[in-house]
């Protein structure tokens, strides 16, 4: 059974309370318990892991390195902002998907550049928690695809 | 049973004979054969449709508009030039996602800038053909729940 | 009896369903019909055309280089990417005025930019249908003092 | 009778003799009988002013304020430079067009960005002092639909 | 007992009847009836003072320069476009704060800007009058400070 | 008795010893003891925290959206960095307002852009520990305002 | 006896009428007539076309990859917009050269940047129809060294 | 005898009080005797004005534009932000040298573009008063130039 | 004997295994036991400290200002993006000198960029292991230097 | 019989030795001699001069202007940094054409701009030493012309 | 009797040949024929150079740096380019003046910066050779001030 | 015994009389002294050369990459402006070190640019003369790892 993370960045804990109109209602438990039946379905081991702290991120994602078969990282604001996030990514080998619940491109400019996302297999954003659900499904066609 | 447009921007054409180490060895037929079969299982009638003639995806998103439930969209190098088929996405009721093959913020910094990701629901890039694969899924959830 | 050509760019066919809070509720064949009364009245023969693809107009105006004695042009979303049609404008010898429905400089700064506005006569915009009126009757003064 | 303001930027004192290829051959004073002529033809009621004081400018606009149904304003170089103009603008309720004698966007760069343009109802540029006739035209029609 | 400018900058005389949702309902009069009696408490004479001339403005920071112990600087619109207001500060003794009634880095990005900003003691906005009154207060203890 | 956190950024802690020329010679510990002082004054219960980690500041963001009325916050250098310090303050509900010891605008250039500025209420800077005495001043006036 | 494309861009049809100081007097059909005869001369069959289509210059690329040893590309005003036209390029396989009739270089600034020179063998430009005559020479010997 | 204007822009009525590092000790009545008895040893009668209002020096070049064969003008820093200056410089058929006390380019960035250079005939800086000396021989230079 | 820290930033724990074609094979254990000897012969006393916490660097860099005598540091990614470092090292008295594994210059753009080298009294980067021996080797001759 | 002067810029002396997968394998001297056995082909007396200095090219660009009928240049690394190279060319009457060995638009960024495009008659790029030969037949063609 | 080096940079050895309706019609011989006797009127040696050599011309500097009381300088197209020269003004001790035949603000955007300006005393261009006659006199003055 | 090349660039030859403040008292002579006995300690044969000319030190490189086993190398002025050392430093094999004197990363923001770092092995800029000497010991470790 593979293990995957998935790595949530800075404010995601007040996910449902923190402005609805463009994260959502659910609160962060409520998307992990999802994810983690979604993922289960998979055959996947889910890992969950939030932090407000930059060096934290970068923690996880070298225990990644070590024991999991991919990541499904939302990096919140360190998306526009961590070079730390992306050298981690780069240093490590499972591959990593980028997500975000908002589009991002529709919001403001800053907002518009990742520092993550050239380093990570491939990006979804705009679904809500679902962005989450959609790079499970695709990383367990990337391990496939790998194994075979 | 709602209708999907999925449509494929300029080049798209020569898909498994252009650069198969960017965008894969599959040719576009194959890919839309394989969409379709996943999209009826999403009780979708697909609708596929590539031109590298910027006015006729105009016009097929205009058709979209007409009859379509939503729109899966690789503008493909339109992507990055084209405010006509920006407007056209605006100027239609029915969610559009973009979809990229390539990771396209891996490559020249030209690709970054999507015309139209600010007014798509939202964006997934870098798994292949599975790209437009997650986005009928995504497609899916988002028409349920615009219903309930 | 002069011929002038009022040429409309991409989605403008859309005219009166899309964002009627930015570009008014009358359809384009209302706006074509009001134009051509009051285009006769200035003892003009009025040609409307309108497409969504870059090179039909591109033709267009090529075509009013042989015939016409002005041309009234809404490139719309050209406006802002279409080198092409600037090098049209230039190429041929009728006056060319540029219109907008809507104030584009009060909207995405991208829509500040025109790549036509420096090889036309003048430029009209923000109001409404009635921007091309004031082109017609502009243009009615240009010929007569050509003439002069 | 409604009330028209007809305010000229800096320089625009010396029309006739300045730089006549670009501006025209005809003095203010005649430019302002012909308007006020023609404005009298709309039922309007013209005030003309010229001033080559920023603050006279911001000054009359705030008396257009009070008594005025609308206001034509070439603010020439103040265009440029002028967020005091601007601010002008918003702070008063009769609509603003925005009139030039010459193209700007066929001259020099700095030209081609207007402080005052994104707040005013429209902009009209390029036809010499027959700008401002059709601004006075437009101007009629948005006061009548505004009424209705 | 110290004598202390507040110059108040363009379209201030507005202020209550100009887009009260940013700058609140008070008049100008009104707001230095305030500060003049605020003022008096802190020992200070108040001298206050409005235009919408960049000139006039740099004519009375001369004259506080002779007389006045410190001024406190809404320059409205002129903090984004006037060099002349800057150097005037500079070429004076008293120490001068800059005031904005709204928070200008929520505002559009060229409010983002200060030319004045620089060299100024200070730095207060966003807390409509009270700006002015923090201002006056911060200048009591500068004075106080300077003598001690 | 309402509750106010000032939160100080990175490097305060060595106040009084860092560049005295340019942050003042007072240690944090006394700044700490005079807001206190001050706050108690307007019936506040001041609670104040220091941190090097930008992870740390975004915690008692949110421990502050449980329980406080308010926030005055001197960012530090992670004023110009943090875009998830940002992100907190839009995620919580009290006002925050923005301080600095020194005018960061008559600085280097990259301490001119303000991360937070536009997501806080308003900003002070260059008066020393001051800029946080008129901060709590004007906290308390817009709790009062927020009141009644 | 290899195949070569000459693709001519849009306006090119004009040639001869359209402002002969900048693209000489020749009209398209004597030029292509020239090339034809300089192209048998090299052993070359030449299929020459001219669109105003940028879609079809996608399309008769996508051909040439087909059947043609080589292309000459006078992209006109799409070698400034047109990506897709680039993309078509790199999906082919025969050489392309671009070729322009003006110096593009001491021109409007933005004509000094093509997108297609990158993904081209070489560029001529400023030898009016002779830029065609030697591009053809060019290809020539590619040819030959290829096969050698 | 002609007559030449030698203006002055704002803040330099406070010439020997501001600054003197950077613009010298002498005072503006001083500089002005000094030029005065220098322009009569050129045959010139000099006029001398100084203003804090870019109105002022725009209405005084259009009167030296009626009688004066030369201008000298220090725009100060208006320099820097008057498109007015520069139009009402272009408007006049007088040649106008540009002076600066102070070596402009030695000082902060903002300083080194002049608005009014490039329609100026010539332009000299970093020698105190005698900079106005400089002009003034280089003007006599050109008018006597002209005339023959 | 003068103590010296090396710090190294995020990511360099991993040393050995991440990129060795970049960074080398020898991992940080390794590497810090050849500086601590090599530091020893320089009689210094060496402090070797690692973090992927930005916040924990500028900790040190506190901590090295009490007790050190110099300071080698290796940023890593947070050489390009942050303040809180450079602030700490200008707040503290000890000289800083940065390193680098690579030559940051020969690789993206946004390496290129140090935010801490303008405070450090030098720079080395491009010799592996080998910069923070050099490092070590100029600390040593700057604390003489200093002592004499 | 016609001088034509064949200039080499810096660096290109080492050509076969340097990057020949970049430049070719051709040494500078056996360049020279095809180019002038091409040049004696088309009637043309060829002079040809290599040199790493720039004062040197603006020296051989001088005598050209007194004795030859036209320059080929390869101003190589000069191409991006020398105004000296681009005033000589425009200081002769001779016409001048620019090339290159490379593509130089499908290297560096850097390498896209040429300070001496906008005053050669023409640029040819990307066909090895061929392109040298390009340039004579082209010349030839350009002095022919000249004299009908 | 003070010794004063006037420098003439690149392509200035064609005077009189060159663009003479920007840069007049007199050889170099004679300008620094004209330009001996006027320095021998202040009481100057004066000493001559011209170069199309850059290390020529700092070469000359350093020289000047030993014997002379004051350079003029025309760096000609070097004024754009050379840090060199740059670096040579700030080297050496005496006064350097930056002179230019035409006005170069009023041509090509890349002649408005001086990369010598800074470290210069001051900037005289526009006046044809007499930008030199005017340095010379400045000079004069400014060592007279020196010596009281 | 391996040959190695140091190469000082422009005004370096004027050491010691030079701002010593930035550069340090040394003079260039004594420099080359101690650098020629630390690198005889490393069994090196020193070469050194300076030059104020561009096309020498190109010269030096080339020679270089004929005899040396290595380059150090301070390009001054030349770091911010030559393209032709870079290429020089590609062509040739032995690798090449950067040194700089001062921290050029602390001065002016165009020398923080360099246009040989991305071409040379490292960088070594801060420590005086020393910088010279590190660079010479790094050479060393590089040819001997070469070796082994």
């Amino acid at each position: 059974m593979d293990q995957v993370f998935i790595l949530h960045g800075p404010n995601l804990n007040l996910l449902g309370k923190r402005e609805p109109a463009i994260y959502g209602s659910l609160a962060l438990d409520e998307i992990n318990t999802r994810l983690t039946a979604f993922g289960t379905g998979l055959d996947f081991e889910i890992v969950t892991y939030q932090s407000n702290h930059e060096g934290d991120l970068v923690d996880q994602l070298h225990e990644a390195g070590e024991t999991a078969a991919g990541v499904v990282m939302n990096a919140a604001a360190f998306t526009h902002t961590s070079v730390a996030i992306r050298d981690a990514i780069t240093a490590i080998e499972p591959p990593v998907i980028e997500v975000h619940l908002s589009n991002v491109h529709a919001r403001e400019p800053f907002r518009h550049h990742s520092w993550i996302a050239p380093v990570c297999v491939g990006s979804i954003s705009g679904f809500g928690w679902r962005s989450y659900m959609l790079a499970l499904q695709a990383l367990s066609e990337i391990i496939r695809d790998k194994r075979s």
